[in-house]
C-alpha cells in the first residue's frame, strides 16, 4: 500500500492558472508563488458582489479518539466527490502550523487519495502567512516593552502584561521566561513567555476579519496589558495597528492550491481550536461561496468544540448560513467511545458500538439545535463488519440524519460520490434554519451555561472564585457582550478527557476567562490548555532531510 | 523634489519574465512570487557551467559618516549605467532586514533614481528567506533545550550554550533573558538571549554556501554549546542539519527583481557586516557572473570592513576574482572626516577636505594591496564646489585610481554612464591580480595583526587576557585555521569611532574571539558589538500604515 507521501508526490498537478480558470478566477486576480500556489486577490469580491452565494457545508466529527476519524480527508474527499457529480465545489482548509511538524506528527494535508498538494510546500512556509503573523505579534511585544523602557507614559503595570510573544516552534523552554535583564539599557525586567504562533490573537483576528481595514481595527482593539490603575491598554494605545496591517497586507489573500484530482482548494489561516475558534479564514470561506456551487469547510476537534464555534462565532461574525453539516465518524472510533481498547478495535463488537454510538447521537442532536441538517459520513475501514456498518447507518437514519459510507481515503472522489449525492439531496430538500444558540447580549455565565447544558449535556457549570472575579471585572469594563470561545478538552463532551461516549450527570468547571477583544470573543478556560507545545524525546526533526536528488525525507 | 518612495511607486515595472529574458533566463527557471519577483533555480548553473564568467565589480566606500555616501545607490546606478552603454550588467545586493524598518530608518533599496523595485515588497517579507533563517535558527535552539530537558546524553553545560535564539525584530527586552522557568515540565532554566536574525550564523552560512548540500554540511558544523568536559557540541550532534536544509530549500535560490530602469537585480541574503562578512550570497554573485558581462556587488560598511571581508572571506570561499573595485566617496563625507560639523558641510572648505581625503587615500592604498584596480566614484551633491570636486578627482588620479563623478541619485543610469565607462576601461586595460591578504594557515594573532596593520594602519594589536585564553582554547581544539571576521566600529579605520580621517599611531584591542565553524571564520571582537538593536522613543512603526486605497505610509 502506498503511503500518503508517495501518493502526494506522484500527483499529476496542473498549473494553478488552470485550477483558477475552472472556478472563474482570471489570471489577473492571482499572485503566483511558483507554478502550483497562488494568492487570490480580494478584488474578486467586487467582481462577484452581485453573485448569489453557493451552498456551505461544514464538516465536523465525533469527539476525536486515537483511532482517527479523518475529518480533513473527508472534507477534501467530499469536495472531490461533488466535482465528480458535476457540481463546482471548493474545499477550504486551515493552514498547517510549521512548529509541530518538527515534533511528533508529520504534516497535515489530508490523507490517502484525498489530499491537497503540493503537500511539502503547504507543510513548510507555504506563502508566508504564519511568518507574517509571527512578525506582527512580536512587533506589538517589542513596542510594548519599548514603551515601558522609554518612560511608560501609559503607566503599564509590568506584572499585568497579557500579551506574550510567539514563535511557530514547539519550544517548551520559552513557556516561562524573564525578559529585560542586563541593566538599564536592556529594558524593564518582567515575567513573560512565548506561545506558538497559531495561539496568537492575531491569528484569530486574521481568520475573522472581513478585510485589511477590519483587521486593522480589530488589532487596535487587542488588550495587551493593564495599567497600574487597572485600565486596559490596547495595541492602538501603542500605535501598532497600522504597522501590523502593513505586515499582513499580502497574507489577507487566500491561498489557492489543488486536490489530488485537480479540483480547487483554498487554504487560509489556522487558529487553535481551544483558545480560539479553530476555523479557516472567513475570507476564504466567503470567497468559496462566491466561486463555487458548494464550499466544503471544517472546524477543529469534534463538533462540541468545532461546530459549536463555527456556528456561534465564525458564522455569526461572517454572516454565514451553513446549509448542511457532515459529521464524520468511524466504526472504530465509536467502539473506542464504547470502551474498547485501541488494539482490539479490529474485532466486531456490537455492544460497544451501541454504547459508543451515544457520542454520535449527541452530536447529531446538537447540530439540529442550530437548525442545520446533518449528514453522517461513516469513514470506511477494512476491519468494519457489515453488521457494524448497518447498525450505525440505520441508527443515524432513525435520528433523522442521512448517513452514508465514505471511502475517499482509498478511492478519492469516486469514494465520495455517495456522500456528495447525499449532501446535494439534503441541500436541495431540507431547508437550513440556521441560527446561533445564544445572544451575545446574555450574561457571560448564561452564555457558558447554555453551551455546557445544550451542547455538552452538562447539568450545570461551576465557576472558580478567580473566574467569578474576572467575570465581574470584564462586566465592569463593559467587555461582556461578546460570544464565548470555550477552551475544553477535545476528547470528551465533558471537561474530563476520560469520560467517553455520551456522558451524563457531570458539571463543567470554568477556571478562568480571558478577553480577546480584537478577535471579538471571551475565552472560557476549563482545565489547563497548553499554548506552547514541547518536542518529544526523539523529535521528528531528527529524521528530516532533503537529499541531493531533491527528495524530501521525514516531513510526513 | 520627489521622495524615494514617490519615485519608486511611479516606477514602470515590467513583468519579471521580461527582466529574466534580457539575461538569458528562461521562464522554466523561475519560481514566481507575484509578477515582479521570482526565485531563479540553481539548475541554471548546470546550463551555464561551460560559460565563462563575466567581470566582477565590488562597490565599497570610505568610512561611513552621518553625511551619507550612497554605496547601494552607486551599486545600482553603476549597473544601470553599464546597461546604458551596451553592457549586460546585473546588480547583486543584500536583502534588507525587516526588524530595523520598525525602528529608526525606513527601507533600504537604493535611493533617488537608482533604486530596486518593488521596494515595499523587498522591504517587507520579500520571498521569505529571512523567515526561513529565523525558523531554522530557532529549531536548533528548540532541539538543544529539548536535548537538555530529555536527559542531556551529550552532557551539555547549560552555562556554556553559545547558540542564542533570533527574531527579525528590534527588541532590546530579549537581549538578556532567562528561559526554562516554571518547573520540571518546562525545560532547564538557563541564561539566554535573542539576536536579530541577520546576526544568525545561519545567515552567514546561507551567504557562503555553494548549494544546499554545502549549507547542510556547514550547519552541521555549527558549535552550539560546550559539554561539561569542554568539548564542542555541534548542530550535527543534535541531528538538526537535515531539517534545517529542508526549511532552507526554497531560500537558496536568489531573488530576481529589477531596477527603476528595468535592468536585472539579484537580491539574496544579508549578514551583519561586523560579526559576519556583510555581503550578499555567493550564489547570487556567482549566478550574476554566469549571466552578465558585469556583475556589480557591494559589501557592508566602509572598505576597511566590507572590502577586506569581501576579499579575505567571501572571495576566498567563493573562488571569486574581483576585476575592479569602486570606492564611493562624497565631498561632504570627506570634509566630515576632516573635522567639519554636520551642519557646516554645505560650505566650501578645502583645508578640511584635504585633511579628510586621507581616509579615501588609505582605502585606495588598501584595495591595491589585494591586487585589484580601484576606481573612485565621487557621488555628486548640489553643495559640492568646483574646486572641491577638482581636488578629489586630481588627488585620486595622483594615487593611481581612476576617479569620476557619479550622479545616479538624480539621473539614474544616465548619471552613471561616466562611471560605467571608467569601470569598463579599467577592466579592459588593468589586469586584476587579486589574492587574499593572508593565508588561513597563519596563526590567529598573525592574521589579526596583518589586517590591523595593513588595512587599518594600526601600529599593533593588544589581546585581552580573556581573548588570549580563548585563542589558546581555539588552537587546542584545532579550529584556528580559518579566516578572521573582524567586528570593529565602522566609523573609523581604528577601533575608536571618534578617530576620523586617516588616524595613525593607534593600536587595536581585541577583547574576545568567537568560533563560527559553520560559516567557516573566527569572529574577532573589538569593543561592544550590538547584535540585538532596540527601538527608539518614537519607533517608525508608530507612523506606518496601509490606507484603504492600498497606499503605504511610513515604510520609507
Amino acid at each position: 500500500m502506498k503511503t500518503d507521501v508517495q501518493i502526494g508526490q506522484e500527483a499529476k498537478m496542473i498549473h494553478i492558472n488552470e485550477v483558477a480558470q475552472k472556478i472563474g478566477i482570471e489570471e489577473d486576480y492571482l499572485s503566483h508563488y511558483g507554478k502550483y500556489k497562488a494568492k487570490v486577490s480580494l478584488d474578486l469580491f467586487d467582481k462577484y458582489k452581485d453573485k448569489k452565494d453557493g451552498k456551505l457545508i461544514l464538516v465536523t466529527a465525533i469527539n476525536p479518539t486515537p483511532a482517527g476519524e479523518g475529518k480533513t480527508t473527508t472534507n477534501i474527499g467530499l469536495s472531490m466527490g461533488l466535482n465528480k457529480i458535476g457540481k463546482k465545489a471548493i474545499t477550504t482548509l486551515r493552514e498547517p502550523s510549521l512548529g509541530p511538524s518538527f515534533g511528533m506528527k508529520g504534516g497535515a494535508a489530508g490523507g490517502g487519495y484525498a489530499q491537497v498538494v503540493p503537500m511539502e510546500d503547504i507543510n513548510l512556509h507555504f506563502t508566508g502567512d504564519f511568518h507574517a503573523i509571527t512578525a506582527s505579534h512580536n512587533l506589538i511585544s517589542a513596542l510594548l516593552d519599548n514603551h515601558m523602557h522609554q518612560g511608560n507614559v501609559l503607566g503599564i503595570d509590568s506584572r499585568r502584561v497579557v500579551w506574550k510573544r510567539v514563535l511557530d516552534m514547539n519550544d517548551r523552554a520559552l513557556r516561562n521566561i524573564v525578559v529585560g535583564l542586563g541593566g538599564k539599557p536592556n529594558g524593564v525586567p518582567r515575567e513573560d513567555g512565548f506561545d506558538i504562533t497559531v495561539a496568537s490573537e492575531i491569528m484569530a483576528i486574521f481568520c475573522l476579519a472581513h478585510d485589511l481595514e477590519d483587521l486593522k481595527r480589530r488589532v487596535g482593539d487587542i488588550i495587551v496589558a493593564y495599567t497600574f490603575a487597572g485600565e486596559p491598554v490596547t495595541a492602538r494605545d501603542l500605535k501598532a495597528e497600522g504597522a501590523v496591517a502593513l505586515i499582513m497586507k499580502d497574507a489577507m489573500a487566500p491561498n489557492l492550491v489543488q486536490t489530488l484530482e485537480n479540483t480547487p482548494a483554498l487554504i487560509h489561516g489556522g487558529p487553535f481550536a481551544n483558545i480560539a475558534h479553530g476555523c479557516n479564514s472567513l475570507i476564504a470561506t466567503q470567497m468559496g461561496l462566491k466561486l463555487a456551487d458548494y464550499t466544503v469547510t471544517e472546524a477543529g476537534f469534534g463538533a462540541d468544540l468545532g461546530a459549536e464555534k463555527f456556528f456561534n462565532i465564525a458564522s455569526r461574525f461572517g454572516n454565514l448560513k451553513p446549509d448542511a453539516t457532515v459529521i464524520v465518524a468511524t466504526v472504530r472510533a465509536l467502539k473506542y467511545n464504547g470502551g474498547v481498547k485501541k488494539d482490539e478495535l479490529g474485532n466486531e463488537n456490537l455492544d460497544a458500538l451501541a454504547k459508543g454510538f451515544g457520542n454520535l447521537e449527541k452530536h447529531i442532536e446538537n447540530i439540529k439545535k442550530f437548525g442545520v441538517p446533518a449528514v453522517v459520513a461513516l469513514n470506511k475501514f477494512p476491519t468494519d463488519t457489515e453488521a457494524e456498518v448497518k447498525f450505525v447507518l440505520e441508527n443515524c437514519e432513525r435520528l433523522g440524519a442521512k448517513a452514508v459510507l465514505s471511502d475517499v481515503w482509498a478511492n478519492g472522489g469516486d469514494g465520495g460520490v455517495e456522500m456528495a449525492k447525499a449532501v446535494v439531496e439534503v441541500c436541495e430538500n431540507q431547508k437550513s434554519n440556521f441560527k446561533p444558540l445564544y445572544e451575545v447580549e446574555s450574561t457571560i455565565k448564561e452564555k457558558i451555561e447554555t453551551i455546557a447544558k445544550e451542547i455538552y449535556g452538562a447539568e450545570g457549570v461551576d465557576f472558580t472564585k478567580k473566574c467569578a472575579k474576572e467575570i465581574a471585572n470584564i462586566e465592569k469594563l463593559g467587555l461582556d457582550k461578546m460570544p464565548i470561545c470555550m477552551a475544553k478538552t477535545q476528547y470528551s463532551l465533558s471537561d474530563d478527557p476520560t469520560l467517553l461516549g455520551r456522558p451524563t450527570g457531570f458539571r463543567i468547571t470554568v477556571r478562568d476567562i480571558r478577553v480577546a477583544k480584537g478577535a471579538g470573543f471571551l475565552v472560557a478556560l476549563t482545565g489547563e490548555i497548553m499554548t506552547m507545545p514541547g518536542l518529544p524525546k526523539v523529535p521528528a526533526a531528527n529524521n528530516m532531510d532533503i537529499l541531493p536528488s531533491g527528495e524530501i525525507v521525514g516531513l510526513f
